[in-house]
């Protein structure tokens, strides 16, 4: 017979319960070339969700801006902007801008060949990034914008 | 003394159990330039899923193809198609097409550089795309493909 | 009554619990355009495991190199160099260069646009990557560098 006071199922169960935690993050952008080092953001978020191991998702939402790594320093942020320009100019006529008489062509596709988020695994309560590798919101619109960064932690 | 009836380990449980639920995503491709719509097919696979809160892997099988996310809308998928025409051109010749006497060098370095997955977090039962903002299978073979995509969700 | 020896709570559970594990890859490099196919050691790992269904994060800690997948063989090794250095020559000036008077700047910006991570579903106790798909760490620094990959495998 089991006695109350006993250990019941839950003790018994020999690996901590998995958690997920969705955040959103929210930045106000300048418009094309703004790149915005969120780093510091992420290791609160981590810190207040208590998880020690597991991986969080960085995910923009939006098809004119998008989540990358790198170090943070102002000539790397001066040569990322030349890589855009170089890889997709701005000056260059878009067949998007006709679709909506808009300016934003090479926006987009920068943005989809970058990518729209990057997955951070964690562990002893530490996100596994190197010293020099900082997370990045890279806005690519013509506008300023009012961006929504989802953050997903699952762990333990 | 615990009587049959009374709740149960299982019940005591504070958080919800997570799930894994792997699908996969059959497309039929018209070879290179081909930029397939699969968000629909998404949505309603978290749908089936019962899911509330995690995240779904989209991962394309083979590397000559490639998944993203962009506005999908006419203008941009010629946008698009001269981006990976400008970043590697088809009409030039890669060594990878001595190695096997066939012609998709470019499209192996253009998968390579975009990747083959996206992973985009759910809440409240939606995934959390931007309204824009489209999940693409991108093919980049020469030759019509029948594509597997493995769709994973991991949640609760 | 519930009697010793009668399930418990554990048993009622009706999903596997399920796990996370965090490994670290070391892999020495050769410097810019070394390209090193580590798929079996993620098979390895996998197997290790003794996991059947989740995901596996391959993540590249630093900012000067890149995890992708694509199919490694002679020709697109070759291939893969000639498209970093069309996109990000190695014998222009950057500016980052100036910042800490060193010549690494185009490893930095190819290591950002390719992304530090890739994630692979795995279902059957396999990874779900095409015959000619292999993960491969790219490394786009200038010297030798002693590289940690982190694995993390989370599943049932």
């Amino acid at each position: 017979m089991r006695m109350a006071g006993e250990k019941s199922g839950k003790e018994a169960l020999p690996v901590r319960q998995l958690k997920i935690i969705t955040e959103t993050l929210q930045r106000n952008t300048k418009g094309a070339g703004d790149l915005i080092d969120v780093t510091s953001s992420l290791h609160e978020l981590l810190r207040k969700s208590g998880l020690n191991e597991g991986s969080m998702i960085v995910f923009v939402i939006g098809s004119t801006a998008s989540i990358t790594t790198f170090e943070y320093e102002g000539g790397l942020i001066q040569d990322m902007r030349e890589l855009y320009e170089r890889i997709a100019p701005s000056g260059r006529r878009y067949k998007h801008d006709d679709t909506w008489n808009d300016d934003n062509g090479f926006s987009h596709v920068r943005a989809a060949l970058q990518g729209p988020s990057v997955t951070v695994p964690f562990s002893g309560s530490k996100l596994l990034l190197g010293t020099w590798q900082q997370v990045v919101l890279a806005e690519f619109d013509i506008r300023a914008r009012d961006r929504k960064i989802v953050i997903q932690l699952m762990g333990q």
